[in-house]
């Protein structure tokens, strides 16, 4: 049974329904809220009595006063002594309420995969899609996380339920500093390692330390994260860019340019895929002692490498002159939004306060949870056990290469799970990749990745090839797709 | 069994343990790097032939090289074509390590409760603490959150696992959008729903999305949380403190500052615990039209409301003028930090982007437990359960002052877990907090707050007292303190 008041005229029906599970009131109260919202009641009208609305809606006159008593501390509406009751003026309807913007279809845009303006949509869903930086998601050890959440959610001590250390949970801390001293050679002590939202969130704050310490440039590499100019200009930071050849970054233009900070991916270059050379390691800690510089190491796919064991981080030669920002985007999954800092002792507690503006802290059962998981050795166990699964994808993707388009030179395969392929000369990547695209099969160009815009124009055209993601069969398909548009197909 | 060799002099111990679990090429990696870094092995310094350290450790000469060769790739040592193997110049020791900063003792400051400098530490643990701003946390439904984990964990699709949408995930903006227009009365719409970390957070993004619109000065309540210089610096603008009495925020004094934003408490005001007038309601949305101005509305404590209904939020008046800052903080445990920007449609866009730089998206498990939580309906159930506890310690805080302390006047009690004391005329509030935490109760007082120096020293004296996390028992035990110290006791 639904009724009806419609006032002073037919646009305004005021409808309560008896057969609706929320209270009379609770109705009332939200029509005239969206009544007065939508200017149906404009402002400044008289609503009719308590006692006429009542009756004409067949509910008790007390639910009304009550609606209107609710409504007037809010705002809407106003009772001026013993006159009747009227629309405030303040609730008008907005002027120019603009329409909703779109939201992005599909999956943000990723770090270190910047969409390019103008692409063809995916054909249908995305059939194979080679964007780097994305592990394989369908082996997050679901129950195994799951289980150390509900440990976490079981023995949490309460007091630690509230606002926690901004540095992070002291154990978790504890735990991820032992296992960056063995697995990363890292000069890690939990006292300056502060817990932060991955990456990005890392980033973020080591920049602005740097900025309250007079720094106003930091170099990064080039190609590289085309997200870097945008989150550094957020810490109030320019950027400069930085070529990268085949050892990594050129230390000699670096020390050039005269920055005193730079943001560097040693371990597995992103994108290229190189693995910063021993020569350029020593000159870069050589730079920082010289000029009293800081190096932010992103310690990306450091986890992952095929020729040999991982070459340990380069904040274990020098912990005082590097911030090393790892995560477990890579390790476990994008989605849980876990990383670490290690700091160099000057800045870990401008760090931390950075920390503490952003967000207060880390959410403490996750932090519990990667504790519980790297403690028990089921996070090493899982890292071998992914190793060797990268490894059948990388085999599958070079395999594919060698037999669909052994013209393409591939780069990169070291370490990771992303490779770039140099396309033979004369081929118009843009095109490649607009074709692919509508085959399917999303492919990422090197170009996204220029910082420098003349480079930008000369570069020959090159694939960033993320296979994290993908299944050797998937890898292989996609490939042989490439391989066809290639031929002109 | 453990082997040592000692090199050129007694100082270099490089030892390998055959008991220990490490693989011995990682214990003699680990000892190089450490023996390097704490400049036990100079710069330059040549190290034995790996034949040479081979037989005197005990090992194969292969394993040996191994290690020459992974501290060679990460820049420890150098080697030269045949020549020997000799520590890198770069990896000298700290030359000026500063010694680990000490770190927070105990929980970290919380948003609403200023660290007092020079007041004594809390006799032995901390016996009652009247904290503001903190749940009781002993109810955090561990038991419900963890289910709702499981679920998750084991429900979500691997592709959501990836790197979120900046805005949060779909169902969630969509389930808690529902949920405030039925609870808090807001005009929310989920395409302007944006999840972020807790309050700290949303309000950073907001102020940056602001600074990006060119306002440079935002208003705020004052007293008010002390943070809020700090927070606005970071996103580079100025605090202008506005007065509130006892109908809320001065809005004459507001529009005389000539600011274009304002930061508002309007639930229950924090610190004072005063609740917006409707009045000064209808002259703040008429001030933000009239000005093109945002209001930022902190919908601080609005779940507990004793004396009515919750009074909807201010947004629902003008969703295009406000941005509703919500979270789980009070509702749930701030450790969980989880909260909700209701953007202005013009903002939206701009917050997601911030958020994005900010941490790439709130993890994606967290959220899907929210939406199961609140669809299901056991959030309410627990905000109604929670509501009556609350009341049960307000009675007790109302019931004790009544007995022990009548000269004190209690105000902002009407929602909320916390209260202001105003002390009897010519008492010395610093001089009760402190004798107050030689006795082991935790008091706060109101000067903390204050952000006006000429206001802190003519205001009298008053306690801000938080009794969401005190049983009643040791909320009636305080005030017997308090009171007896107000005697002089």
């Amino acid at each position: 049974m639904s009724i009806e008041w419609t006032g002073s005229g037919p646009e305004l029906p005021l409808r309560v329904d008896r057969n609706r599970p929320e209270p009379l009131r609770e109705q009332l109260e939200s029509a005239l809220r969206e009544s007065i919202r939508a200017g149906r009641l404009a402002a400044g009208e008289r609503l009719p009595s308590s006692r006429v609305l009542a009756r004409d809606l067949g509910v008790s006159r007390g639910l009304v006063t009550e609606c209107y008593a609710q409504l007037q501390a809010e705002g809407y509406l106003v009772t001026r002594g013993g006159s009747a009751t009227r629309v405030a003026a303040a609730a008008r309807p907005p002027v120019d309420a603009p329409s909703p913007p779109s939201m992005p279809a599909g999956p943000a845009v990723l770090p270190e995969t910047p969409e390019i303006p103008g692409l063809p949509a995916l054909a249908g869903s995305v059939g194979i899609d080679f964007r780097p930086g994305v592990p394989d998601l369908s082996s997050f050890p679901r129950e195994r996380w799951s289980r150390a959440l509900r440990r976490a959610c079981r023995d949490v001590p309460s007091d630690l339920l509230g606002y926690g250390d901004p540095y992070g949970d002291p154990v978790l801390r504890d735990v991820l500093a032992a296992y960056l001293r063995r697995v990363r050679g890292a000069a890690a002590d939990a006292a300056h390692t502060v817990v932060c939202a991955g990456y990005a969130q890392g980033l973020q704050l080591v920049l602005r330390a740097l900025a309250g310490e007079g720094v106003r440039v930091v170099a990064v590499e080039d190609p590289g994260d085309p997200d870097h100019r945008a989150a550094a200009a957020t810490a109030g930071l320019d950027i400069i860019a930085v070529p990268v050849d085949e050892h990594g970054v050129d230390t000699g233009v670096l020390a050039a340019t005269g920055a005193r900070a730079v943001l560097l991916t040693p371990a597995h270059q992103s994108p290229t895929g190189v693995v910063l050379a021993p020569g350029r390691r020593q000159a870069l800690i050589a730079w920082a002692v010289a000029r009293d510089a800081t190096i932010v190491e992103d310690d990306y796919d450091a986890e992952f490498r095929y020729d040999r064991e991982p070459v340990g981080a380069l904040q274990g030669l020098a912990p005082d002159r590097v911030a090393l920002l790892g995560s477990v985007s890579k390790s476990l999954a994008p989605a849980l939004r876990l990383g670490w800092i290690l700091c160099p002792p000057r800045l870990s507690a401008e760090i931390a306060r950075q920390k503490r503006l952003a967000d207060r802290g880390s959410p403490v059962l996750d932090q519990f949870a990667l504790a519980d998981l790297v403690r028990s050795g089921h996070y090493d166990r899982h890292l071998r056990h992914m190793r060797t699964r990268y490894a059948a994808r990388r085999a599958a993707l070079v395999d594919a290469l060698g037999r669909y388009a052994p013209e393409v030179e591939v780069r990169g395969l070291a370490a990771g799970f992303h490779a770039v392929a140099r396309l033979p000369p004369g081929t118009d990547e843009r095109a490649v990749v607009e074709a692919a695209r509508r085959r399917s099969v999303a492919l990422y160009g090197i170009s996204g990745y220029l910082l420098d815009p003349p480079e930008r124009r000369t570069s020959s055209a090159r694939l960033v090839l993320g296979f994290g993601n993908l299944t050797p069969d998937s890898i292989s398909d996609g490939i042989a797709t490439v391989a066809d548009l290639l031929r002109g197909g």
